[in-house]
């Protein structure tokens, strides 16, 4: 059977398992999927399309006759790995932080840049979740009204965290509601000195902080919109918070357009039409997006689109997205379908 | 016994209950405390002071001889009896919306505008919740540095919504916990037409809808903002959206000042001097306020302040509070103190 072969590396994390599940339906040919973890999880086994498929150890030689490496298990594995993946032939759609900033390196939304694949060297990076969803959302209006300003507060999901967090959320929202003692070990960031609990509460850090007050998070969602965008002249502002969510990012954005002459009619229709992008938005139904409502979808969902009180060319919009399947699986794998679409994948497929 | 004769009116509600606890430590002479309900509430008892107080039925004849009336039992209660209340001598400290835009009634934060107390005709209104904590913190960097601008995103407890909104929570959360189906029948809005689920999600409605696309909670913010603060010049636009949290708002705050000298460790230096506020703000050991951290604490407390990337005058900060303390009951009894000390209430006390 002719086909791409796939490796998925860090195939037992939260997005890893969504990385499979994405494969199932994805619009390309593969011919086997391989599956890549630490040594702990060696002999695994995790079902692809009905079939079982034994979790290998991650080696330079596991790259050998792969086309397409799905990165997916911390910044550190992808610097060790995906230049030796690149080295043996691969493509490496690599969903860490560890290249998204390198100017070599394409950090793709395909509703947005799919044109900067063409420039790819071998790495394309897939960029935070919390930029996908927004950047989905906002290039239509971009690219009709202009966009000057973006200030954004996040409501994040804690599988963004990984699983281990949710686990531990689990366990803290049934110790409180039980009134037992709990603790926490993971959040707000899985390295640093302190850890507080999440469930039933709000932790306004995602990652670790810079020295300038703003955590990594937030300077994501600032640096990679530009880079997305191509436009460093944007503004943009970010304060990233963490919700006891299990799945589904939720952000609370205000923007400014450069056309005075934009409506929220006009954005409305832009959005309705605009590709990955669903329209939920009719306050006299109740009609707006929610993480639980959404999880599970692919695309990104916006609603409460109104006009500033008081700022002629300002509007809030109320943006949510899956943040394991748009923000971390799907936007991946949809790289690879771009890819194979544009032809820059091996063409033995 | 010298004193004032305080009434609660919907003294079984979760502000009412955390009324009767701030009475218990209220800085003026209380003679004796009435607690007054629904017919539905009539024979309970709720301690005061280690003592038992039985429920009465709120009727016009429950405001004989009383002094303070604290009112939390929804805006048409108030309507209804507040100026009855007022009629038989007492002062009515109302924590609902029926009064707080009346031009002849004062919107009153201690901290921000004691001085609109002297204006009192009888009634006296306690701000939204989430209004309150955001103009004690804002209040002291308008008085020094000017205040042109404020975008607010909310993350908002469900306490907020009532004791039986947090049953609800906590049912579903244990619901959800086990795998098990869930309903919900009182979140976003109690009188609303839907009803989505507040466990383990977050939902941008708070109140019900206006025609533009507001919530009634977000105009709240808006012009209570201004009357409190006196001021009509200030742009405020809010998102406000309901959290999974117990008790304790948060609040993620964009502010843009007037003065261009101003800077983060002036703003700091003011508010950690200010009345009524706790500065929690040390990045480098993960120092901010969360709601699971602060409830139970009268005090506002702000953190995460940094200057906005782009913008000279813009800063963002994260502010949070008790809801049902100074969002509600403390400032309620707030008032009273100041109202004592100001010589505003009987002088037979």
């Amino acid at each position: 059977m002719n086909g791409y072969s796939v490796a998925i590396v860090g195939a037992t994390g939260a997005v890893g398992t969504k990385m499979i599940q994405m494969l199932e339906n994805a619009a390309f040919p593969i011919k086997e999927v391989i599956l890549l973890a630490s040594k702990r999880s060696v002999g695994k086994k995790l079902l692809f399309n009905g079939k079982d498929i034994e979790i290998q150890e991650t080696t330079n030689e596991s790259f050998d006759g792969i086309d397409i490496a799905l990165f997916s298990a911390g910044g550190d594995i992808s610097k060790q790995f995906a230049p030796e993946a690149v080295k043996r032939g691969a493509i490496v759609i690599d969903n860490t932080s560890a290249y998204r900033m390198d100017p070599e390196v394409p950090l793709v939304v395909p509703e947005v840049n799919a044109e900067a694949l063409k420039q790819h060297k071998g790495i394309i990076a897939n960029p935070n979740c919390s930029t996908i969803q927004m950047v989905v959302a906002l290039n239509p209006i971009r690219n009709k009204f202009g966009l000057n300003r973006v200030i954004v507060s996040t409501y994040q999901a804690v599988s963004g965290a990984g699983n281990a967090a949710l686990k531990e959320m689990h366990d803290q929202a049934q110790q409180m509601l039980n009134e037992e003692t709990y603790e926490a070990h993971i959040l707000p960031a899985g390295g640093d000195k302190k850890h507080f609990p999440i469930a039933f509460n709000v932790l306004p850090q995602i990652d670790v902080f810079d020295e300038d007050g703003y955590t990594k998070e937030e300077w994501k969602m600032t640096n990679e919109t530009k880079k997305i965008m191509g436009d460093d002249g944007i503004k943009v502002s970010a304060t990233c918070v963490r919700v006891p969510v299990v799945f589904g990012h939720s952000e609370s954005v205000y923007i400014e357009v450069e056309d005075e002459t934009a409506s929220v009619e006009q954005i409305q229709n832009l959005l309705n039409t605009a590709p990955g992008i669903i329209l939920q938005d009719d306050p006299s139904q109740q009609r707006y997006p929610t993480a639980l409502a959404i999880q599970g979808e692919k695309e990104v969902f916006v609603g409460r689109i109104r006009k500033d009180i008081d700022e002629e060319v300002g509007y809030h919009m109320w943006i949510v997205s899956d943040n394991l399947l748009k923000g971390a699986a799907w936007n991946s794998v949809q790289i690879a379908e771009k890819m194979h679409e544009l032809g820059l994948l091996n063409v033995k497929a």
